[in-house]
């Protein structure tokens, strides 16, 4: 078997991200690790592992299949694709039970995660987020994905969706690390935004295909969209939320780690507050801020992608305002499209109109829907 | 004459906050001085104190009459009511043409502004402020005061009038530095709020009684908040505030720096987020954040991240594993909890013998479901 099968092997025989993994392969081949768990003799394995290793050929069969029939590849260390700042995990002390960087990862699209994440920046928050945290994520991920930086985040409901959305409306690839399997959508009603992560960008797991996000593997999985960034912005964590997990993880790894305030009366803002307070992570308010952070001061007036204007940009402000209003998965009626966008429901109107001639939204249900992206001029 | 009617001469004849006045304080009496003025040789002194100096009597005549109608003190360094903090003005580079401690303080009320500034905090804002930052700005002030902390502002509209009727909402005296003569009622729309200040607290200017707020004024009076507190909170305000001069000035002064952060989509906080980034300022979002910060950490009780540790965190990290594996509707069999979590299954029966004693899960079925949360944060 080459090292790239003993390392699927591997990650089927421990969970992904156990620390006693990370620590015998600082000093064996993956090959040799999973020949031990197989084997009575030869080095101390958890007895965890051989109780698995029994069947791993079965299991073998069966993640290849799952992974042949949902179109996820398997990219490894060694691979062009991999990108060599997760090894910079290998270095750190375990955080909740994980350590090391991922044995290797399922890949769901067709991009390079290595070529994505050269200039990347990860923005993670509340679930239970507010109209303000939602708002806040988009903008910032759309500023940010303008600027050059690709968004990841966990695809969660709340701030990280709105953030991965806010760089699909800039029609920019976003690279979306989740803590099940990356065939799996989870949460369900993220199924279309995930799919639509997945085609031009890139669905990212280093558990099984198939496997289900249980807590420690939200918490495993954080420590990857830390690491695959150049920096992590949170927007709205309560104190004790996971994205402050992530901002740990970013910190621990020496990248660049940020918050956005919000009202100190929002409940969804104290741990923001609390991680700028306490000097975890430095004030972003916008793009620029985030910008001028990741590439020093100065540097964000030099390098915006000037590029030519899109499709997006060519429509009147109306449209766009109203395009902005829609989702991928939920219908939306007029009258909803028009509050949450601040139009009248004339100007609504006469922008579906002009959206519906274009094939960029469509009919669905009562309501109306995104039917594809404003591409690129 | 005395040295404080020296004071008080001197105080007609040059403007407070001269950076030359406070040059030539360094080196002599004010009696010296105020002579130099008034007769032609001796040390060089500005044309204008000359001018003035001609007519000291009944300057001296007028002024006196007018803070004996109105009730006012003059109170110099030496007097036991001075607060000593302000001679570290002394030490500091001019700022906006302003240098030095006054001179000496108009005062209405009858409290000593030394005891009242023994433990005290600056809360300084907008003008325009938003309700945000009205109600931030009372609730804070209302906190400090509970603590102990006596609340020193401007009484100007916004931030600084809710400051200060924050504090009087806890009955307790608190310290405007006005811009303008201390008899003046300026703005005039807050000359209720004013003299509710003096009934209890204090009213306090080193402008001649009946002097107009001139611009340069303000930023004068504001170098006497920051050095009569032991720090400032900036509430709102827009980049190049004036309040921001008066934390420029607690700065200067080494005094804790502190401002309260808001919504990034509002103009009236984007200069006290410009501070926080910049690191000018610490975040604060209440009462108890300014006390840590003013007495230190461990004053109030410990930090929220420092909290407890919670049933789950006590948990052995097999039970927290097999916890993870379980679900609130749906029974779950014990291989389908280890598959699931990648534990043997004597590790999970173990955990579950544990879980069940503790109320955590019970079995359903043939198999297990979570009964109760574990406290998880």
């Amino acid at each position: 078997m080459t090292e790239k099968q003993d390392r699927l092997a591997l990650s089927l025989i421990a969970e992904p991200g156990d620390p006693r993994l990370r620590d015998l392969l600082e000093q064996h081949e993956p090959g040799r690790i999973v020949a031990a768990a197989r084997s009575a003799s030869g080095m101390r394995v958890p007895a965890v592992w051989r109780e698995r290793a029994l069947g791993i050929r079965t299991a073998l069969d069966e993640v290849k299949a799952r992974a042949k029939a949902n179109d996820l590849r398997w990219l490894c260390p060694g691979d062009s694709a991999w990108p060599t700042s997760l090894s910079d995990l290998d270095h750190l002390e375990p955080l909740h039970g994980t350590a090391g960087a991922p044995i290797g990862l399922w890949i769901r699209g067709t991009g390079s995660l290595a070529q994505l994440c050269n200039e990347s920046v990860a923005i993670v928050g509340a679930r239970d987020c507010t109209t303000y945290g939602a708002e806040s994520a988009s903008e910032l991920a759309a500023d940010c994905t303008a600027a050059g930086f690709r968004i990841v985040s966990g695809a969660a409901f709340g701030v990280d969706g709105c953030a991965h959305r806010g760089a699909l409306l800039m029609n920019k690839p976003t690279v979306a690390v989740l803590a099940c399997g990356a065939d799996v959508d989870y949460p369900a009603g993220h199924g279309a935004l995930i799919a639509e992560i997945a085609k031009t960008g890139l669905v990212v797991s280093e558990q099984t295909p198939g496997a289900h996000p249980l807590k420690g593997r939200f918490l495993s999985r954080n420590r990857i969209i830390a690491a695959l960034s150049q920096g992590t912005v949170v927007i709205e964590a309560a104190v004790r939320s996971g994205s402050l997990n992530t901002l740990n993880w970013a910190d621990q790894l020496g990248r660049t780690t940020m918050a956005l305030p919000g009202p100190v009366t929002s409940r969804q803002s104290s741990g923001t507050h609390e991680a700028i307070r306490s000097g975890k992570a430095v004030l972003v308010t916008n793009g620029k801020n985030v910008v001028e952070e990741l590439r020093g001061l100065g540097a964000e007036s030099s390098s915006p992608e000037a590029g030519p204007r899109t499709e997006f940009d060519r429509l009147p402000p109306a449209a766009r305002r109203t395009l902005d209003g829609l989702d991928w998965s939920r219908g939306r009626s007029l009258t909803e499209i028009a509050s949450g966008v601040r139009l009248t429901a004339r100007e609504v109107l006469t922008s579906l109109d002009l959206l519906e001639r274009r094939g960029l939204v469509v009919r669905f249900g009562v309501g109306w829907i995104l039917a594809r992206r404003a591409d690129v001029g």
